[in-house]
C-alpha cells in the first residue's frame, strides 16, 4: 500500500468520471449532446497572477430537451506560489508551488420539477519547493508534468497534498422522496468508508451552502468533505472514487422521475427567481468561485456554474401554503434526510 | 461658513433629490409609477453584525412602459463599530460608531438601446466615541437621532465625515453622442467647483468599474470619489448637490433618444446576456454592496441593483464588425468622451 501521491491516476480516475458523467447525462437529456472545449493557459492573466498554467477540458451541453445547461469541467491547474489566503490554517505552505486537479459539475434543468445538482471532487497536492535564483529562470510554460513527476520521485520536501468534494442538490419544489433517495445514495457510497463520513460530511455541506445574506440554505444539502487525507493516499483515493462514482446514481433518478411532469409559467418564473441565490451564493460566497476569479483562472470555465436564465424581483414573497412557501418551509432547513420516510 | 457636519440638511437633501430624480423617472416611463417601501431596523440581523440601526425608504418601479425595473433608494444606517475592513486606511477609527447617509439608484430599462445607469450620493460620519461600560447597555433600539444630535453637539471626539459618489453608464449598444452627453453633463456640474475634479473623478470611476475577471470595464465610465471633505462641509455638501442634482440632466435625454428605437429579440439577448457582467461585478467587486451584505444590512434593498433578467452564456464571442462586438472594441475602453465630437 503506497502512501505517495499518485497523480497520474487521480488525473486518468476524473477523466474517465467526467465521460461517464458527461454520458449518463445526454442519455437522460435524449436530445442535446456535449461540446468540448479544451483549453491550456502557461501564463497568468493578471500581472499579479499566482497561475503558472495548465489545462483543462470543458464539457457543455446547451438548450437539451431535460437540461437547459449543464457544464461538467475538467481541471488540471499548477500555480508557483500559494497564496496565504489559500493556506490560511497552514501558513507553511504559503509561497511553495501547486497542483489542483478537479471535475465540477453544475446541471440546471428546464422544468422547474427537475432539481439542480452540484458536485466537484478535486485534488490538491503541494510541488517541491520552489528551486533557487540559479534555476528559478525557466521559462514559466514549462509543462505541468515534469514539475508533477518529481512528487513521488525522491523530492527534497514531501508534498503535502489531499482530497475534497462532494455533491449537494438544489429544488425549486420539494420532493420528499427525492431528498431522501439523494441523501441516502450519498450515505451508502460513503459507508464502507467509514460510518462517521456521512454524518460529518452532510454537516459540513449544510454549513458550507447556507447564504448567510439571505439567512437560508441554498437547497436540501448532500456531502461534502475538504482536506482528506487521514487514511493515506489509497484510502483517500478510494472515497473520492465513492463520491465521483455515486453522483449520477443519486441524481439521474430523480431527473428521471421528474424530468415530464407537467409545468406552467408560473413555476418556470418562481425557477427563474430562485436561481438568483444560486448566483448570489456562487459570486458572493463560494470559495472555489472566488479563489478561482481573483487567482486568474479562466473565466469561462469557473462561471459555466452560473444559470443560463436568471430573474430578480424586489422582496418576492410566496403565498402562505403554496407549494413555493413549502419550498422554504419544509426543504429548505436541514433534515435528516437519509433516516426519513 | 460652518466646518461642522449639518446631517439633517444633508438628509433633507437626499429625501428631496429621491423624490425628483423618482418624478422624473416615472415621467419619462409614462406608465408605471415607483412603489415606496418604507423599512426601519433596529436589530442586527447575524450575530457578528456590526450594524445597530438604521431605516430606509427604498422606491421600486417595475414593469414600466420604459424601465423594466428602476430601484431609488435612501437609507440612514449607524453601526455600534466600525469594523477594521472599512477602515483600512485609517485604522484609528475601527470600532467607533457611525452613521451613513445615502440615496443610491440603478435604472434597467426595457429597451436594449437606453443604457444602464447607476448613482448614489452618500455621506458618511463617526459619531462621538462609544460611552464607558456604564452607559453601554443603554436600549440597543435607541433612536438614531439621540445620538447624531451630538455630532455638532460638543462631542468630546471630533467626528471624522466625508461625502462620496457618483454615476456611471452601462450602455448594451454604443452610441457616441450618449457618451459625450453623459460625460459632459458631469464635467459641466464639477466645474464651478474645481477644474481638477471632473479628470480625477473619471479616473476614480473608470478604475474602479472595473471587472478584474473579465479584463473589461463595467461601461462608458461617468464620475465617483469618495473621502471627500477638504474644502470643509459647506464646500463638500455643495459637491454633493451638484453631483446628485446632475444625475437626470445626465440620464434623462438618453433614455428620451432611445426608448422608442425599434429592436428585436437578438438585441433583448444581447442586453440579457451584457446584464451577466452587472451582476457579476456587484456581486464580486462592489465595495458597498458586499460591505451592505457582509455587515447584516437589509438584503432586499443592496440587491435592488440586480437586474430584472439575466442570461449567461458559455464562452459567447459576438461576430467580428457586428454593433455587439462594436460595443467591446470602442466603448467598453476608457475615452476622452467629454473632449470627443
Amino acid at each position: 500500500m503506497t502512501t505517495e501521491p499518485d497523480l497520474a491516476s487521480v488525473k486518468a480516475y476524473l477523466l474517465d468520471l467526467q465521460d461517464r458523467i458527461c454520458a449518463g447525462l445526454a442519455a437522460e437529456d435524449g436530445r442535446a449532446a456535449f461540446t468540448t472545449d479544451e483549453w491550456t493557459r502557461h501564463s497568468p492573466t493578471a500581472s499579479a497572477s499566482p497561475v503558472l498554467g495548465g489545462g483543462g477540458r470543458t464539457r457543455i451541453l446547451a438548450e437539451g430537451a431535460v437540461f437547459e445547461k449543464a457544464g461538467v469541467a475538467f481541471s488540471h491547474v499548477t500555480g508557483t506560489a500559494l497564496p496565504p489566503s489559500a493556506t490560511a490554517h497552514r501558513p507553511e505552505l504559503a509561497g511553495r508551488p501547486w497542483v489542483a486537479l478537479g471535475v465540477s459539475l453544475v446541471i440546471h434543468p428546464r422544468n422547474p420539477r427537475v432539481p439542480t445538482s452540484h458536485a466537484n471532487v478535486r485534488f490538491f497536492s503541494t510541488l517541491p519547493a520552489n528551486p533557487g535564483p540559479a534555476t528559478a529562470a525557466q521559462p514559466a510554460g514549462i509543462p505541468p508534468s515534469d514539475r508533477e513527476a518529481r512528487i513521488s520521485g525522491g523530492a527534497e520536501t514531501p508534498p503535502v497534498w489531499w482530497f475534497g468534494g462532494g455533491f449537494d442538490l438544489t429544488p425549486y419544489y420539494g420532493y420528499e422522496e427525492d431528498c431522501v433517495h439523494w441523501h441516502r445514495t450519498a450515505r451508502d457510497a460513503l459507508a464502507p468508508h467509514g460510518s462517521a463520513l456521512y454524518p460529518q460530511f452532510k454537516q459540513t455541506c449544510d454549513d458550507y451552502f447556507f447564504l448567510k445574506h439571505r439567512g437560508e440554505p441554498r437547497g436540501i444539502g448532500g456531502i461534502f468533505f475538504d482536506d482528506f487525507s487521514a487514511p493515506g493516499f489509497d484510502a483517500s483515493f478510494a472515497l473520492l472514487r465513492a463520491v465521483g462514482d455515486a453522483f449520477l446514481p443519486a441524481y439521474q433518478p430523480i431527473v428521471a422521475r421528474r424530468k415530464n411532469t407537467a409545468t406552467n409559467d408560473t413555476e418556470r418564473d418562481w425557477q427563474l427567481y430562485r436561481r438568483g441565490r444560486y448566483v448570489e451564493f456562487n459570486l458572493v460566497q463560494d470559495r472555489g468561485t472566488l479563489f478561482g476569479l481573483q487567482s486568474g483562472g479562466r473565466t469561462e470555465s469557473i462561471l459555466m456554474s452560473l444559470p443560463p436564465l436568471v430573474r430578480w424581483d424586489y422582496a418576492r414573497t410566496p403565498a402562505p401554503g403554496s407549494e413555493e412557501h413549502r419550498l422554504h418551509t419544509d426543504f429548505l432547513r436541514p433534515r435528516p434526510w437519509a433516516s426519513e420516510i
